[in-house]
C-alpha cells in the first residue's frame, strides 16, 4: 500500500527563493524591502509581554481584521486574516477547488500556483499571457470550466499590470470565484479592490511580506464579500496567527503611511534604476511592483553568476518564457548603486572576452 | 453556480474552546498551562531584533527541527515543524486522504478530527472508544479500507492512555499512515514517540501549547520516518512559521527541564484535585494529561453554568458520551482550591434546593 496520496508523491514541492548561509550577499532576490519594518513594530515587540504566551491566541483576529479593511471602508466581516498569503491561496484551493476540479491560472506567474493546484489533486488550466505579458483577449473562455481563476496583479515575475476595464469585463464574465493576488498591490497606481463591493464572487489578497517590511511575520489579508469569507474561515486553521503575530501586525497597520511612504522611496528608486539599465542596453518591462523583470544584453543565466559572484543575488527562472531575463528587486539606493557597478564590470568582462 | 465546495459549504466550521472577554475568568477550559513559559522564552522575545522581520523566515525550521529531535535521538529529517499541532493535523488530511477516500479516527476525541475530515471531503470512520474509554479489540478491523488512522494518546478530552502493547499491534497490523497525537505526551508516563523508529507507517505530533505553555505561539512537530516527512514537507505552506515563532520555540525547546519540571507540578495538583472530587463525589477517569473529564454528583449541564456564573470556565460536551461530565484544566494549587470551594458551594445549594 502506497501510503501518500498520489498527486503528492508523484510532485516535487515548491522552491523557496534562496536564504544562502555560506557569504554575505546583497538580497534582490526575493521580493523583500530594503527598510526595517514602522517604529510601531519594534514598539510593539519591545513591549510584548511574554507570559501571555501561555493562552491561546484569539483565534478569529478580529482585531487585525477590523484595522486591514478600515482604510477601503470595509468591516472586518469582509476580510479573512492569514498566515502569509501563502495560507490564503492554499485556502482559496481548499475553499473552491475540488480535488479533480479545474483551477485556472496565468502564466508566467507566481510559482506557487500550479504547486497548490497539484496539492489539491486538482486539473490546471494554465493560460498563456500574451507576448507583452498581457491577459489574452480569451481568458475567461480558456478558463472555461474552472471553479477559480487566479489573477496576480500586478502580475508576479513581471511587474506589469492589467488594465481595470479587463478585470472588470473578467470578474462580470467568469462563473467562478476569481481571486486577485494584489501582494504587490501597495506599489502599484491603482487596485482591484474596490470590485469586492461589486462582484460578490471576486476575493482580493494582499500580504505584508512586501510593502509593510515584514516578510518575516507571515500576515495576509483577504477581502471578498462576506458570504465568501465566511465559508473561507471555516476552512482556515482554527488558531491560525499567533500571539504576536497578531500583535505586531495591529502595531504596523496602524502606521500605514510608513509604509506608503517607503512604497513611494522604492518606487522612486525602481524609476531611477530602469533607466540607468536602458541606457546599458538592458530591456525592462514596465513595472508596478518592488521588483523589475529585466533582459540584460547577455546571457540572463550567466549574468546572473557573474552578479552571484560579485555579491548580489537576483532571480532567474529556468521557465522558457522568462529565461532571457532577471527579476531584481529593488534595495536601497547605495544597494542599486552598487548593483549597476556590477552590471558594469560584467558587461566590460564580457565586450572584452 | 455555487461557488464554494460542496463538502465546505454543508458543514460547520471548528468551534474553539471559549475566550470570553465579558468578564474575568479562572480559565479550566482550553487545558492551558498555569505557569508562564520558560524565562529563556522571556529573554528571546526581548532580544529579538525586530528589523530582522523585513526578511523571510528560514522555510524549514532547520534550527527548530534539530532541537525538537535531539531529546529522542532523533535527527531534523525525522521532524516536521508545525503553526501548532492543528497545522500538522490539517498536513496529515492533505497527504494521506483523497477527497473520497476514509479516515478513521477514534470517539470521543479531539473534535477537530471529524472537521478536518469534512474539509478534505473525505469519508469518517469514526471508531467507538468501549466503556472505559479503551480502544476496542478490532480497532484495526473497523479502520479497514482507511489509509490515515488518528489516535490521540493521552486522549483528549477524557485523559487516560491506551495500552502500549495494543498500540504496537495497531501500528503493525493497519496498513496505512498510523498517526498519534500526542498533544498531552508530555504530562504522561509514557509515549509512543520511538514507535516511529519501528513503522515506517506511524507519525507522532507533539505540541508546545500545553507542556511548554505556549498556546499563543503555534507551535508543534510531527516525528516520522524521513519518507513521510519529506511528503509531508512537500504540503505543508513554503513559509509556515514566523521568525519570531522560530526564535521563542527554540529558546523553549532549549530549557526542557523547566518545561518538565512544570509537568510535574500540574500533575501533583491534579492528582489532589481527583482525590478531593472523589470525597465528594465526583467520578474522574484516570488521567495522564493536565485536565480531567469527571462525572459530577449532579447534572453537568448545571453544573458548568453554576460554575460560570462563579467565575470558574471549565469545558462540558453536549457529545451524548461524555455529556454528564465536564473537563476540567488544572491550574495552580491556589486556583484548583477555590475551583473546589465552588464545587462545595455549588453542590451544598443543590442539596437544599
Amino acid at each position: 500500500m502506497n501510503l501518500v496520496r498520489s498527486n503528492v508523491a508523484k510532485m516535487d514541492g515548491y522552491t523557496p527563493g534562496e536564504q544562502p548561509r555560506d557569504r554575505s550577499y546583497v538580497k534582490l532576490n526575493t521580493n523583500e524591502n530594503p527598510y526595517p519594518p514602522s517604529p510601531a513594530v519594534f514598539r510593539a515587540v519591545h513591549e510584548f509581554d511574554p507570559g501571555r504566551l501561555r493562552l491561546y491566541s484569539e483565534p478569529l483576529s478580529l482585531e487585525l481584521r477590523e484595522l486591514a479593511g478600515a482604510p477601503f471602508g470595509l468591516d472586518r466581516d469582509w476580510v479573512l486574516a492569514g498566515n502569509g498569503s501563502d495560507d490564503l491561496l492554499t485556502i482559496a484551493l481548499r475553499t473552491f477547488v475540488d480535488q479533480g476540479g479545474l483551477c485556472a491560472y496565468t502564466h508566467p506567474s507566481y510559482s506557487l500556483y500550479p504547486v497548490l493546484v497539484d496539492l489539491q489533486g486538482a486539473r490546471h488550466a494554465a493560460i498563456e499571457l500574451d507576448e507583452e505579458f498581457g491577459l489574452p483577449a480569451d481568458l475567461v473562455q480558456q478558463a472555461t470550466g474552472a471553479s477559480l481563476l487566479i489573477v496576480c496583479r500586478p502580475n508576479a515575475p513581471t511587474g506589469n499590470v492589467f488594465p481595470l476595464d479587463t478585470m472588470h469585463r473578467v470578474c462580470a464574465e467568469f462563473p467562478g470565484v476569481v481571486w486577485i493576488d494584489e501582494a504587490y498591490g501597495d506599489f502599484a497606481a491603482d487596485s482591484c479592490l474596490d470590485f469586492v463591493r461589486q462582484y460578490p464572487n471576486v476575493v482580493v489578497s494582499h500580504t505584508m511580506s512586501k510593502s509593510y517590511s515584514l516578510a518575516g511575520l507571515r500576515l495576509g489579508f483577504a477581502f471578498a464579500d462576506p458570504g465568501l469569507i465566511a465559508e473561507m474561515l471555516k476552512v482556515k486553521d482554527s488558531y491560525n496567527l499567533d500571539m504576536m503575530t497578531q500583535a505586531v501586525g495591529a502595531a504596523a497597520l496602524r502606521d500605514r503611511d510608513y509604509m506608503l511612504a517607503n512604497c513611494q522611496r522604492v518606487r522612486a528608486t525602481r524609476d531611477t534604476l530602469v533607466a540607468t539599465l536602458d541606457s546599458l542596453g538592458f530591456h525592462t518591462l514596465p513595472s508596478q511592483t518592488n521588483f523589475i523583470l529585466t533582459r540584460p544584453p547577455m546571457a540572463a543565466d550567466r549574468m546572473f553568476v557573474a552578479l552571484r559572484e560579485r555579491g548580489y543575488l537576483v532571480r532567474y527562472f529556468r521557465d522558457p518564457r522568462i529565461a532571457d531575463r532577471l527579476r531584481v528587486s529593488i534595495g536601497t539606493d547605495a544597494e542599486m548603486a552598487g548593483f549597476v557597478q556590477a552590471v558594469r564590470a560584467i558587461l566590460a568582462a564580457e565586450t572584452q572576452a
